[in-house]
């Protein structure tokens, strides 16, 4: 992992509200491992697009897979992207609708998109995307087959150009108004997982393992 | 609201996993009926931006806001813009790492982001954006002052170019995989609210209205 991080370059740097933004790779890498969900824009025929997809860093990377035959894939190999990961932490009510806000952690990345040639490579990635979420699930699966690893892409943008913005807190309101009868606080949000659904078309008897009830977002 | 929504355009077609992909008005108003947050991709520069901000729908059109003074309020002023909203409902733990996937609802739409100039509309606008997520919260708070008012920008984007996109339900695995010792099943995904936290900064004694503890993410 970079010890050094640059300095953000005026394109990552955050404009408003200066004081919610973040360099250091310490807090930009958590929000990064606190959810695999990321939002991938990229350009196509001079639209903008933003696609759902999910992402897994691995040190000094952010990887994200799709199927070698998305439009998403298609294009963003070699180009420049913008890798959005966001957590909302929750509602901040304040006194005047002006100071309403939510409370969230934001990373942006900046980069070009690089795919994985190597089968190898590849299929190394994979499996530390499916064991980073599900630890130690890749080594009791069906194994990968090498017409299955070529339909899947796996692409890669540094961590170089990346700022990360957040907001914690009360609500924020004028000096004058805090003397108002009016509520103000915070409702609080948070992604949570569920009990697991056994697939009904299994074998009898299988129980979910530690992996699957183990699961927490950060 | 419109009853005869547009023939999907090529570019917002679901070209992978086709069947994912709807159309129709009910299926995308639900899904941005469902969560605020958004991410808007817009091009700077010819650099693809991803900012995540909140959104809310009026009828044929989805609106946003932000600072005057923000990069994505001057970077979509006018242009063609993505404005893309996901929920994860579910990680889909398949029997080969190829099947596995999540559970998840999107919306994709693509316009040009219109900004509103008349301060009577805007301040409509962010009125029934605070009481659509907080009932009747705006008529109890300190009136919006024209120097606030001024320096938010309300845009919107008409739901014309959309599309869904969506997948539910267990693993689909290759036939000859159900028949394995290997668990599948589905790891489900929630958004929810925690209790409120008063801000300890308010006057004693006021206690967190109905419109904040029935609040529910869709």
């Amino acid at each position: 992992m970079s010890e050094t991080q640059p300095p953000p370059t005026p394109r990552v740097r955050v404009k408003r509200m200066g004081e919610r933004g973040a360099y250091d790779r310490a807090t930009i890498d958590a929000i990064l491992d606190a959810t695999p969900l990321a939002h991938i824009g990229y350009v196509h025929n001079g639209q903008p697009f933003v696609t759902p997809t999910l992402q897994w860093r691995e040190g000094d990377r952010v990887y994200f897979h799709g199927s070698a035959a998305s439009r998403m894939i298609e294009a963003t190999k070699g180009l420049d992207i913008c890798l959005t990961v966001t957590l909302m932490d929750g509602f901040v009510l304040a006194r005047s609708a002006f100071h309403h806000s939510i409370n969230y952690r934001s990373v942006m990345l900046l980069g070009q998109a690089e795919t994985i040639t190597d089968p190898a490579e590849k299929e190394l990635r994979l499996k530390n995307f499916v064991d980073g979420l599900f630890p130690g699930r890749w080594d009791g699966l069906r194994p990968v087959s090498p017409k299955e690893l070529k339909a899947t892409s796996v692409m890669s943008i540094p961590i170089d150009e990346a700022s990360a913005k957040l907001r914690t807190g009360g609500p924020g309101d004028d000096e004058q108004d805090y003397a108002l009868d009016i509520w103000a606080g915070v409702l609080p949000v948070k992604q949570v997982t569920l009990p697991p659904i056994d697939d009904p078309l299994g074998k009898p008897g299988l129980k979910a393992p530690a992996h699957v009830a183990g699961f927490r977002f950060g």
